[in-house]
Protein backbone atom coordinates (compact mmCIF):
# COMPACT_ATOMS: atom_id res chain seq x y z
CA UNK A 1 0.00 0.00 0.00
CA UNK A 2 1.48 2.92 -0.90
CA UNK A 3 2.04 5.83 1.69
CA UNK A 4 -0.45 8.44 2.61
CA UNK A 5 0.82 11.83 0.81
CA UNK A 6 0.95 15.27 3.28
CA UNK A 7 1.49 19.05 1.99
CA UNK A 8 2.50 22.10 3.83
CA UNK A 9 1.64 25.66 3.72
CA UNK A 10 3.54 28.29 5.59
CA UNK A 11 1.29 31.24 6.10
CA UNK A 12 3.50 34.56 6.84
CA UNK A 13 4.82 37.68 4.85
CA UNK A 14 7.90 37.76 7.51
CA UNK A 15 8.68 34.00 5.34
CA UNK A 16 8.63 36.18 2.13
CA UNK A 17 10.28 39.07 2.72
CA UNK A 18 13.43 37.71 4.54
CA UNK A 19 12.59 38.77 7.95
CA UNK A 20 12.21 35.00 9.12
CA UNK A 21 13.73 32.03 8.05
CA UNK A 22 11.35 29.22 8.26
CA UNK A 23 11.85 26.32 10.42
CA UNK A 24 8.17 24.58 10.41
CA UNK A 25 8.67 23.03 7.05
CA UNK A 26 11.94 21.06 8.03
CA UNK A 27 10.51 20.14 11.49
CA UNK A 28 7.11 18.32 9.97
CA UNK A 29 9.31 16.68 6.98
CA UNK A 30 11.18 14.89 9.60
CA UNK A 31 8.26 13.91 12.24
CA UNK A 32 6.10 12.77 8.64
CA UNK A 33 8.71 10.57 7.71
CA UNK A 34 9.36 9.16 10.90
CA UNK A 35 5.12 8.17 11.20
CA UNK A 36 5.29 6.95 6.96
CA UNK A 37 3.44 10.04 5.67
CA UNK A 38 5.18 11.77 2.38
CA UNK A 39 5.51 15.20 2.07
CA UNK A 40 4.91 15.31 -1.47
CA UNK A 41 4.96 19.55 -1.69
CA UNK A 42 5.28 22.44 0.71
CA UNK A 43 4.36 25.84 0.20
CA UNK A 44 4.87 29.32 1.10
CA UNK A 45 2.16 32.50 0.90
CA UNK A 46 1.90 35.70 2.12
CA UNK A 47 -1.09 36.95 4.87
CA UNK A 48 -3.87 37.60 1.72
CA UNK A 49 -7.06 35.62 1.76
CA UNK A 50 -6.69 34.97 -1.87
CA UNK A 51 -3.68 33.59 -1.92
CA UNK A 52 -4.44 31.31 1.30
CA UNK A 53 -7.68 29.93 0.26
CA UNK A 54 -6.14 29.13 -3.54
CA UNK A 55 -3.79 27.09 -2.15
CA UNK A 56 -5.52 25.29 0.47
CA UNK A 57 -8.00 24.36 -1.99
CA UNK A 58 -5.34 23.36 -4.45
CA UNK A 59 -3.36 21.12 -1.84
CA UNK A 60 -6.46 19.48 0.39
CA UNK A 61 -7.88 18.43 -3.29
CA UNK A 62 -3.92 16.71 -3.97
CA UNK A 63 -2.93 15.09 -1.42
CA UNK A 64 -4.06 13.04 1.67
CA UNK A 65 -3.37 15.56 4.30
CA UNK A 66 -2.19 19.88 4.48
CA UNK A 67 -0.71 21.12 7.27
CA UNK A 68 -0.68 24.69 7.78
CA UNK A 69 1.47 27.01 10.01
CA UNK A 70 0.70 30.89 10.95
CA UNK A 71 -1.75 33.45 11.05
CA UNK A 72 -4.12 32.08 14.10
CA UNK A 73 -3.12 35.08 16.40
CA UNK A 74 -4.96 37.63 17.63
CA UNK A 75 -3.82 40.62 15.67
CA UNK A 76 -5.49 41.89 12.15
CA UNK A 77 -2.95 39.92 10.44
CA UNK A 78 -3.82 36.80 11.70
CA UNK A 79 -6.45 35.52 8.95
CA UNK A 80 -5.80 32.43 8.82
CA UNK A 81 -8.71 31.33 10.43
CA UNK A 82 -11.39 33.16 8.15
CA UNK A 83 -9.56 32.29 4.95
CA UNK A 84 -9.80 28.66 5.99
CA UNK A 85 -13.35 29.02 6.49
CA UNK A 86 -13.49 30.43 2.90
CA UNK A 87 -12.17 27.89 1.30
CA UNK A 88 -14.10 25.14 3.05
CA UNK A 89 -17.73 27.62 2.46
CA UNK A 90 -18.71 27.33 5.73
CA UNK A 91 -19.47 30.04 8.52
CA UNK A 92 -16.90 30.79 11.54
CA UNK A 93 -17.51 32.70 14.89
CA UNK A 94 -16.25 32.34 18.50
CA UNK A 95 -16.52 29.29 19.25
CA UNK A 96 -17.71 28.06 23.19
CA UNK A 97 -14.80 25.63 23.84
CA UNK A 98 -12.13 27.17 22.72
CA UNK A 99 -13.44 30.72 24.22
CA UNK A 100 -13.78 29.05 27.88
CA UNK A 101 -10.40 27.57 27.07
CA UNK A 102 -9.14 31.09 26.27
CA UNK A 103 -10.80 32.52 29.02
CA UNK A 104 -9.79 30.67 31.73
CA UNK A 105 -5.98 31.35 30.72
CA UNK A 106 -6.21 34.69 30.52
CA UNK A 107 -7.87 34.68 34.12
CA UNK A 108 -4.98 32.82 35.89
CA UNK A 109 -2.47 35.11 34.15
CA UNK A 110 -4.08 38.16 35.49
CA UNK A 111 -4.47 39.43 32.05
CA UNK A 112 -7.88 40.89 30.34
CA UNK A 113 -9.70 38.80 27.99
CA UNK A 114 -10.23 41.54 25.32
CA UNK A 115 -11.66 41.53 21.98
CA UNK A 116 -8.38 40.84 19.79
CA UNK A 117 -7.73 37.90 22.48
CA UNK A 118 -11.39 36.59 22.03
CA UNK A 119 -10.36 36.42 17.60
CA UNK A 120 -8.55 33.49 18.72
CA UNK A 121 -11.48 31.62 19.63
CA UNK A 122 -12.53 31.57 16.32
CA UNK A 123 -12.97 28.29 14.53
CA UNK A 124 -14.88 27.92 11.49
CA UNK A 125 -17.80 25.59 11.77
CA UNK A 126 -17.59 21.66 11.89
CA UNK A 127 -13.74 21.55 12.84
CA UNK A 128 -12.38 19.61 15.48
CA UNK A 129 -9.30 22.02 18.04
CA UNK A 130 -6.08 20.68 18.23
CA UNK A 131 -4.34 21.65 21.68
CA UNK A 132 -1.89 24.46 22.51
CA UNK A 133 0.02 23.36 25.67
CA UNK A 134 2.32 26.17 25.21
CA UNK A 135 -0.33 29.68 24.86
CA UNK A 136 -3.43 27.57 24.84
CA UNK A 137 -5.02 29.15 21.60
CA UNK A 138 -6.09 26.02 19.91
CA UNK A 139 -5.25 25.03 16.31
CA UNK A 140 -8.14 22.82 14.57
CA UNK A 141 -8.54 20.50 12.02
CA UNK A 142 -11.21 20.93 9.32
CA UNK A 143 -11.62 17.90 6.80
CA UNK A 144 -7.99 16.63 5.63
CA UNK A 145 -6.88 20.29 6.94
CA UNK A 146 -4.69 20.82 10.06
CA UNK A 147 -4.49 24.38 10.74
CA UNK A 148 -1.48 25.13 13.21
CA UNK A 149 0.84 28.03 15.12
CA UNK A 150 3.48 29.17 13.57
CA UNK A 151 5.59 30.18 16.54
CA UNK A 152 8.00 27.50 16.09
CA UNK A 153 7.51 25.47 19.64
CA UNK A 154 3.49 25.67 19.52
CA UNK A 155 4.02 24.53 15.98
CA UNK A 156 5.64 21.34 17.07
CA UNK A 157 3.74 20.86 20.19
CA UNK A 158 0.65 20.66 17.75
CA UNK A 159 1.93 18.35 15.24
CA UNK A 160 3.13 16.30 17.60
CA UNK A 161 -0.81 15.95 19.20
CA UNK A 162 -1.95 15.97 15.63
CA UNK A 163 0.11 12.91 13.69
CA UNK A 164 -0.62 9.95 16.54
CA UNK A 165 -4.34 11.06 15.29
CA UNK A 166 -3.19 10.09 11.69
CA UNK A 167 -2.88 6.73 9.96
CA UNK A 168 0.77 6.81 8.41
CA UNK A 169 2.52 3.47 6.33
CA UNK A 170 5.57 1.82 6.88
CA UNK A 171 8.03 4.16 7.86
CA UNK A 172 10.40 6.16 5.31
CA UNK A 173 13.76 4.74 5.85
CA UNK A 174 17.21 6.33 4.47
CA UNK A 175 20.81 5.10 4.41
CA UNK A 176 23.32 7.26 3.65
CA UNK A 177 26.99 6.01 2.45
CA UNK A 178 29.55 8.71 2.29
CA UNK A 179 32.19 8.55 -0.70
CA UNK A 180 35.44 10.65 -1.32
CA UNK A 181 35.07 11.40 -4.71
CA UNK A 182 32.69 14.18 -6.60
CA UNK A 183 29.34 13.29 -8.06
CA UNK A 184 30.63 13.41 -11.35
CA UNK A 185 33.02 9.68 -10.79
CA UNK A 186 30.21 8.15 -8.98
CA UNK A 187 27.00 9.32 -11.52
CA UNK A 188 27.63 6.42 -13.71
CA UNK A 189 27.79 3.54 -11.40
CA UNK A 190 25.26 4.98 -9.01
CA UNK A 191 22.90 6.00 -11.94
CA UNK A 192 22.72 2.10 -13.07
CA UNK A 193 22.31 0.55 -9.34
CA UNK A 194 18.75 2.89 -8.92
CA UNK A 195 17.63 2.00 -12.16
CA UNK A 196 18.05 -1.87 -10.76
CA UNK A 197 15.91 -0.69 -8.15
CA UNK A 198 13.22 1.11 -9.02
CA UNK A 199 11.04 0.35 -5.88
CA UNK A 200 13.97 2.81 -4.12
CA UNK A 201 14.35 6.35 -4.31
CA UNK A 202 18.50 7.37 -4.46
CA UNK A 203 19.85 10.64 -4.24
CA UNK A 204 23.09 12.26 -4.10
CA UNK A 205 24.20 15.53 -2.16
CA UNK A 206 28.06 16.73 -3.17
CA UNK A 207 29.77 18.84 -0.87
CA UNK A 208 33.21 20.30 -0.14
CA UNK A 209 34.87 19.73 2.87
CA UNK A 210 38.83 21.25 3.57
CA UNK A 211 38.89 21.64 -0.08
CA UNK A 212 37.92 18.10 -1.37
CA UNK A 213 34.83 17.24 -2.74
CA UNK A 214 33.04 14.45 -1.94
CA UNK A 215 28.86 12.87 -2.00
CA UNK A 216 26.83 11.16 0.05
CA UNK A 217 24.50 8.54 -1.64
CA UNK A 218 21.48 8.35 0.24
CA UNK A 219 18.86 5.38 -0.49
CA UNK A 220 15.28 5.44 0.80
CA UNK A 221 12.42 3.29 0.90
CA UNK A 222 10.02 1.19 2.71
CA UNK A 223 11.19 -2.03 2.66
CA UNK A 224 14.37 -2.88 5.66
CA UNK A 225 15.68 -5.50 3.36
CA UNK A 226 15.82 -4.17 -0.29
CA UNK A 227 17.46 -1.36 1.22
CA UNK A 228 20.00 -3.14 2.80
CA UNK A 229 20.83 -4.78 -0.08
CA UNK A 230 21.30 -1.72 -2.16
CA UNK A 231 23.64 -0.28 0.52
CA UNK A 232 25.69 -3.46 -0.19
CA UNK A 233 25.83 -3.52 -3.46
CA UNK A 234 26.79 0.43 -2.64
CA UNK A 235 29.44 -0.75 -0.13
CA UNK A 236 30.90 -2.68 -3.15
CA UNK A 237 30.95 0.03 -5.19
CA UNK A 238 32.61 2.51 -3.67
CA UNK A 239 34.58 0.76 -0.58
CA UNK A 240 35.35 3.04 2.27
CA UNK A 241 38.59 4.06 1.80
CA UNK B 1 4.53 51.66 -10.10
CA UNK B 2 4.10 48.15 -7.99
CA UNK B 3 7.25 46.16 -7.26
CA UNK B 4 8.23 43.31 -10.16
CA UNK B 5 7.22 39.60 -7.83
CA UNK B 6 8.87 36.56 -7.98
CA UNK B 7 8.52 32.90 -7.47
CA UNK B 8 11.11 30.47 -5.58
CA UNK B 9 10.84 26.74 -6.52
CA UNK B 10 13.12 24.72 -4.49
CA UNK B 11 13.90 20.86 -6.17
CA UNK B 12 15.12 17.89 -3.73
CA UNK B 13 13.33 15.17 -2.40
CA UNK B 14 15.89 15.52 0.13
CA UNK B 15 14.40 18.64 1.70
CA UNK B 16 10.80 16.73 1.55
CA UNK B 17 12.25 14.23 3.67
CA UNK B 18 13.53 16.01 6.07
CA UNK B 19 17.17 15.23 5.42
CA UNK B 20 18.45 18.56 4.49
CA UNK B 21 16.71 21.92 5.43
CA UNK B 22 15.89 24.78 2.87
CA UNK B 23 17.88 27.91 3.64
CA UNK B 24 17.79 28.62 -0.18
CA UNK B 25 14.56 30.44 0.42
CA UNK B 26 15.05 32.90 2.91
CA UNK B 27 18.48 33.87 1.72
CA UNK B 28 16.62 34.20 -1.81
CA UNK B 29 14.39 36.66 -0.03
CA UNK B 30 16.54 39.04 1.61
CA UNK B 31 18.07 39.47 -1.93
CA UNK B 32 14.88 40.38 -3.37
CA UNK B 33 13.69 42.34 -0.77
CA UNK B 34 16.73 45.01 -1.28
CA UNK B 35 16.30 44.65 -4.89
CA UNK B 36 12.88 45.89 -4.64
CA UNK B 37 11.41 42.55 -6.13
CA UNK B 38 8.21 41.44 -4.30
CA UNK B 39 8.87 37.44 -3.43
CA UNK B 40 5.33 36.25 -3.54
CA UNK B 41 5.05 32.30 -3.65
CA UNK B 42 7.54 29.61 -2.48
CA UNK B 43 7.40 26.02 -3.48
CA UNK B 44 9.22 22.41 -2.81
CA UNK B 45 8.54 19.90 -4.84
CA UNK B 46 10.64 16.28 -5.13
CA UNK B 47 12.75 15.22 -8.10
CA UNK B 48 10.04 14.35 -10.27
CA UNK B 49 9.60 15.57 -13.72
CA UNK B 50 5.61 15.93 -14.03
CA UNK B 51 5.74 18.07 -10.48
CA UNK B 52 8.52 20.36 -11.68
CA UNK B 53 7.05 20.58 -14.68
CA UNK B 54 3.42 21.42 -13.38
CA UNK B 55 5.11 24.02 -10.65
CA UNK B 56 7.15 25.80 -13.17
CA UNK B 57 4.69 26.08 -15.64
CA UNK B 58 2.14 27.65 -12.61
CA UNK B 59 4.73 30.23 -11.59
CA UNK B 60 5.89 31.53 -14.54
CA UNK B 61 2.29 32.46 -15.49
CA UNK B 62 1.39 34.28 -12.82
CA UNK B 63 4.90 36.16 -11.54
CA UNK B 64 7.41 38.33 -13.57
CA UNK B 65 10.69 35.86 -12.05
CA UNK B 66 10.92 32.55 -11.18
CA UNK B 67 14.09 31.26 -9.52
CA UNK B 68 14.81 27.61 -8.77
CA UNK B 69 17.27 25.69 -6.69
CA UNK B 70 18.64 22.09 -7.21
CA UNK B 71 18.78 19.48 -9.89
CA UNK B 72 21.08 20.61 -12.42
CA UNK B 73 23.99 18.04 -11.46
CA UNK B 74 25.69 15.29 -12.81
CA UNK B 75 23.44 12.14 -11.45
CA UNK B 76 20.72 10.56 -12.23
CA UNK B 77 18.35 12.29 -10.09
CA UNK B 78 19.55 15.56 -11.62
CA UNK B 79 16.51 16.35 -14.36
CA UNK B 80 15.78 19.87 -13.37
CA UNK B 81 17.15 20.84 -17.04
CA UNK B 82 15.55 18.77 -19.04
CA UNK B 83 11.85 19.01 -17.12
CA UNK B 84 12.63 23.10 -17.82
CA UNK B 85 13.11 22.07 -21.40
CA UNK B 86 9.58 19.92 -21.26
CA UNK B 87 7.97 22.39 -19.23
CA UNK B 88 9.03 25.06 -22.13
CA UNK B 89 8.24 22.35 -25.29
CA UNK B 90 11.83 22.75 -26.53
CA UNK B 91 14.21 20.76 -27.13
CA UNK B 92 18.01 20.48 -24.89
CA UNK B 93 20.86 19.17 -25.62
CA UNK B 94 24.83 19.09 -25.17
CA UNK B 95 25.68 23.46 -25.54
CA UNK B 96 29.15 23.78 -27.07
CA UNK B 97 30.07 26.74 -24.72
CA UNK B 98 28.84 25.14 -21.85
CA UNK B 99 30.81 21.74 -22.43
CA UNK B 100 33.71 23.85 -23.43
CA UNK B 101 33.53 25.84 -19.81
CA UNK B 102 33.07 22.14 -17.75
CA UNK B 103 36.01 20.75 -19.86
CA UNK B 104 38.18 23.10 -19.21
CA UNK B 105 37.76 23.28 -15.43
CA UNK B 106 38.15 19.06 -15.45
CA UNK B 107 41.14 19.23 -17.96
CA UNK B 108 42.88 22.08 -14.71
CA UNK B 109 41.95 19.63 -12.18
CA UNK B 110 43.14 16.82 -13.40
CA UNK B 111 40.21 14.73 -13.91
CA UNK B 112 38.07 12.86 -16.05
CA UNK B 113 35.11 15.03 -17.88
CA UNK B 114 33.28 11.65 -18.20
CA UNK B 115 29.85 11.17 -19.74
CA UNK B 116 27.80 12.03 -16.46
CA UNK B 117 29.71 15.52 -15.80
CA UNK B 118 28.97 15.97 -19.48
CA UNK B 119 25.54 15.92 -18.67
CA UNK B 120 25.89 19.55 -16.81
CA UNK B 121 26.48 20.89 -20.60
CA UNK B 122 22.79 20.09 -21.18
CA UNK B 123 20.70 23.35 -21.40
CA UNK B 124 17.55 23.65 -22.91
CA UNK B 125 17.62 25.67 -26.46
CA UNK B 126 17.54 29.32 -26.12
CA UNK B 127 18.15 29.63 -22.83
CA UNK B 128 21.33 31.93 -21.51
CA UNK B 129 24.16 30.64 -19.36
CA UNK B 130 24.36 31.53 -15.74
CA UNK B 131 28.05 31.92 -14.19
CA UNK B 132 29.39 28.78 -11.72
CA UNK B 133 31.97 30.52 -10.09
CA UNK B 134 32.54 27.64 -7.64
CA UNK B 135 32.59 24.67 -9.93
CA UNK B 136 31.59 26.05 -13.09
CA UNK B 137 28.97 24.10 -14.13
CA UNK B 138 26.30 26.61 -15.25
CA UNK B 139 22.58 27.69 -14.29
CA UNK B 140 20.68 28.70 -17.00
CA UNK B 141 17.88 31.44 -17.93
CA UNK B 142 15.08 30.63 -19.98
CA UNK B 143 12.35 33.24 -20.42
CA UNK B 144 11.62 34.43 -16.92
CA UNK B 145 12.64 31.41 -14.95
CA UNK B 146 16.45 31.13 -13.65
CA UNK B 147 17.74 27.61 -12.97
CA UNK B 148 20.15 27.36 -10.47
CA UNK B 149 22.11 25.13 -8.28
CA UNK B 150 21.20 23.96 -4.79
CA UNK B 151 24.50 23.68 -2.78
CA UNK B 152 24.04 27.26 -1.09
CA UNK B 153 27.21 28.57 -1.95
CA UNK B 154 26.53 28.26 -5.63
CA UNK B 155 23.35 29.07 -5.53
CA UNK B 156 23.85 32.68 -3.81
CA UNK B 157 26.68 33.09 -6.28
CA UNK B 158 24.47 32.83 -9.44
CA UNK B 159 21.87 35.04 -7.28
CA UNK B 160 24.35 37.76 -7.07
CA UNK B 161 24.88 37.52 -11.02
CA UNK B 162 21.54 37.02 -11.71
CA UNK B 163 19.72 40.29 -9.74
CA UNK B 164 22.09 43.10 -11.39
CA UNK B 165 20.41 41.76 -14.59
CA UNK B 166 17.05 42.49 -13.39
CA UNK B 167 15.19 45.70 -13.22
CA UNK B 168 14.27 45.61 -9.37
CA UNK B 169 11.88 48.49 -8.03
CA UNK B 170 11.68 50.72 -5.41
CA UNK B 171 13.98 48.75 -2.31
CA UNK B 172 10.56 47.51 -0.04
CA UNK B 173 12.11 48.88 3.42
CA UNK B 174 10.72 47.38 6.93
CA UNK B 175 11.09 49.01 10.16
CA UNK B 176 10.89 46.92 13.66
CA UNK B 177 9.57 48.64 16.87
CA UNK B 178 9.59 45.63 20.16
CA UNK B 179 6.89 45.74 22.84
CA UNK B 180 7.18 44.28 25.89
CA UNK B 181 3.61 42.95 25.64
CA UNK B 182 1.62 40.07 24.57
CA UNK B 183 0.06 40.38 20.99
CA UNK B 184 -3.13 40.08 22.41
CA UNK B 185 -2.71 43.89 24.44
CA UNK B 186 -1.39 45.46 21.31
CA UNK B 187 -3.22 44.51 18.78
CA UNK B 188 -5.95 46.32 18.82
CA UNK B 189 -4.22 49.40 18.44
CA UNK B 190 -2.16 48.25 15.91
CA UNK B 191 -4.68 47.15 13.80
CA UNK B 192 -6.39 50.33 13.74
CA UNK B 193 -3.00 52.10 13.04
CA UNK B 194 -2.83 49.53 10.11
CA UNK B 195 -6.06 50.38 8.87
CA UNK B 196 -5.05 53.71 8.65
CA UNK B 197 -2.18 53.23 6.67
CA UNK B 198 -3.38 50.42 3.76
CA UNK B 199 -0.15 51.58 1.69
CA UNK B 200 1.90 49.83 4.14
CA UNK B 201 1.98 46.11 5.54
CA UNK B 202 1.75 46.06 9.17
CA UNK B 203 2.71 42.54 11.24
CA UNK B 204 3.24 41.20 14.55
CA UNK B 205 5.62 38.57 16.11
CA UNK B 206 5.07 37.76 19.40
CA UNK B 207 7.81 36.21 21.47
CA UNK B 208 8.58 34.74 24.49
CA UNK B 209 11.93 35.88 26.53
CA UNK B 210 12.90 34.66 29.95
CA UNK B 211 9.57 33.99 30.75
CA UNK B 212 8.11 37.32 29.68
CA UNK B 213 6.04 37.43 26.44
CA UNK B 214 6.92 40.70 24.05
CA UNK B 215 5.49 41.46 20.16
CA UNK B 216 8.00 43.08 17.43
CA UNK B 217 5.52 45.21 15.19
CA UNK B 218 6.88 45.07 11.77
CA UNK B 219 5.76 47.99 9.35
CA UNK B 220 6.75 47.65 5.33
CA UNK B 221 6.41 49.56 2.46
CA UNK B 222 8.40 51.44 -0.58
CA UNK B 223 7.91 54.94 0.62
CA UNK B 224 10.59 55.91 3.62
CA UNK B 225 8.47 58.85 4.56
CA UNK B 226 5.44 56.94 5.57
CA UNK B 227 6.94 54.00 6.91
CA UNK B 228 8.69 57.16 9.76
CA UNK B 229 5.24 58.62 10.14
CA UNK B 230 3.51 55.37 11.09
CA UNK B 231 6.51 54.13 13.27
CA UNK B 232 6.53 57.36 14.99
CA UNK B 233 2.86 56.37 15.59
CA UNK B 234 3.53 53.35 16.81
CA UNK B 235 6.53 55.25 18.99
CA UNK B 236 3.64 57.19 20.68
CA UNK B 237 1.35 54.14 20.76
CA UNK B 238 4.03 52.30 22.88
CA UNK B 239 6.57 53.80 24.02
CA UNK B 240 9.46 52.21 25.09
CA UNK B 241 9.41 51.19 28.72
Amino acid sequence: MPNPTAAMLVIGDEILSGRTRDGNTHHLAGELTRHGIRLAEARVVPDEAPAIIAAVNALRATWDHVFTSGGIGPTHDDITADAIAAAFGVPIGIREDARARLAAHYARAGLEFNEARQRMARIPDGAGLIDNPVSTAPGFTIGNVHVMAGVPNIFQAMVASVLPTLTGGAPLLSQSWRVNRGEGEVAAPFGALAAEYPDLSMGSYPFLQNGAHGTNLVIRGTDPARIDAAMTRLAALFPAD
